[in-house]
């Protein structure tokens, strides 16, 4: 496709490894982050100081954007110095945030009555999968647009899967979300029962990794566990801040997902104890 | 390894996979069953009708049980009619049933009295593992004893992981249930979820099986789930079983599981709706 300015909000560790491939395929982009000296690595790798959401939607005709909260996402695309305020007609905008799948859906609406279509974008595979490029896109918003933006989104993700209008990708986001919460309930309950069992936790795994128990979570993350490593693969703080979209959305829509809850209420917990920067597998820790 | 007169008590779907193999391996396989019809098919291969646990006792003296639950194992093992009151000195009898890790040990004890090894063996990987003999098998009991009885276990197994102590190979098969219990309540949450969200759920299995969400439960399970499909792989009423000895064993031993204990009141609420001789994926109805 023809090279084209980009413009991309939000540089933490997946901003940066999608934008690494962006700039490898010949963009020009533009970047920013709330803290600048963030942006310095990909500004030595040809990326350009963006300045401020509001001039960037002046200058580029497509943004990414990739932050932290959802009280972020509204700043940055309905605040007074935004993306919709400043945009031009014609515009694209990616939100690549694990946001409110209700967010998402008013700011389409919003953005489309200035004639900017937004596309909800939400990705999993963690920051290995971002600088692979092998990331999971799960995308929501008008189909044209998605077709337009397919080429980017190619550079960085490999399972690319349009679910259909605004808010469904973060749905799907949801969706993974819900169905990890419980299995991390299912892989702790077994490490600590094999351990009060007096069974050796690594042979256990050799035994039930690899047939109906098995799982991501089970193959990647209780080793770790096992090893009292709680380094963040992801963090506990940013799950958490999920699974409490999905019980929002979830009640909204009058579900009772009591496993969803008793994982929230799981993660608080070990939060509280000071676990809320460590990785997901400090669940363990709770019991 | 020499040819051995090789005794089978319960000729169920996994007895009769696991069976085949030993004939096929050249072993004379005295059968028992207490539906003698079940034995048929594999006298029709050359196995032998043994005619009770307590003669099949005097004539063998390595002998493999599978029957359905713990009082079918304490019947068949500590009965007047059974395997300890019966059997030889020096015999090595493997119980293969998913079965209470603290009647295991009782029954290694009593055997012991006797000069008679009792393994506990519970298996993972279904029908079709039987079938294909690949099995996973947990082993607990004396190590002397799992290593004469290894050829054999090499005849149906894949992944044999010897664990420790009489008992010890039951606890294995729980904290692999334990696994398999919250793992099933967040794939059907999620499919729920996803569903009352408007979502295609062919489109969000594909967005999401394969990354940080995806487990066997999930590649295998929805699927039959979003076609109604609820056709026995596991029976509900047996993982209930399984899940009941879990909750007991973990309550002997002190330890809260709040995801096990709410995968079994699901389970019991699905198996009072009438799905106990459903698959495991009938949980999705609960909702």
């Amino acid at each position: 496709m023809s090279k084209k300015k980009i413009g991309f909000i939000g540089t933490g560790v997946m901003g940066k490894g999608i934008i690494s491939h962006l700039l490898a395929d010949g963009h020009l982009v533009y970047v920013f982050n709330r803290t600048k000296e963030k942006t310095l690595p990909l500004i030595d790798k040809g990326a350009v100081w963006g300045g401020s959401p509001s001039s960037m939607a002046k200058e580029c005709s497509v943004i990414f954007t990739m932050v932290g909260f959802p009280t972020d996402v509204e700043e940055v695309y309905l605040g007074p110095r935004g993306l919709l305020e400043n945009g031009q007609s014609g515009s694209v905008f990616v939100d690549l945030t694990t946001s409110t799948p209700t967010l998402a859906k008013e700011i389409a609406e919003k953005a489309a009555l200035k004639n900017i279509t937004v596309l909800d974008a939400p990705v999993s595979g963690g920051d290995i999968g971002a600088k692979n490029g092998t990331l999971s896109i799960m995308i929501g918003g008008d189909e044209k647009a998605f077709q337009t933006i397919l080429p980017i989104f190619q550079l960085f993700g490999q399972n690319i899967v349009y679910h259909g209008p605004a808010g469904l990708g973060q749905h799907v986001k949801m969706s993974n979300q819900i169905v990890i919460a419980s299995t991390m309930i299912g892989v702790c309950e077994s490490l600590v029962y094999a351990k009060e069992a007096g069974l050796d936790l690594d042979r256990v795994l050799k035994s039930i990794s690899n047939g109906a128990a098995g799982s991501w979570s089970l193959s990647n993350l209780a080793p770790r566990m096992i090893k009292e490593d709680y380094d963040p693969g992801f963090y506990v703080r940013h799950f958490i801040k999920d699974l409490k979209i999905a019980l929002t959305e979830a009640e909204r829509m009058d579900m009772t997902l009591p496993g969803l809850a008793l994982a929230h209420s799981l993660y608080e917990d070990i939060a509280l104890q000071g676990h809320d920067k460590n990785g997901t597998q400090a669940l363990i820790t709770h019991w």
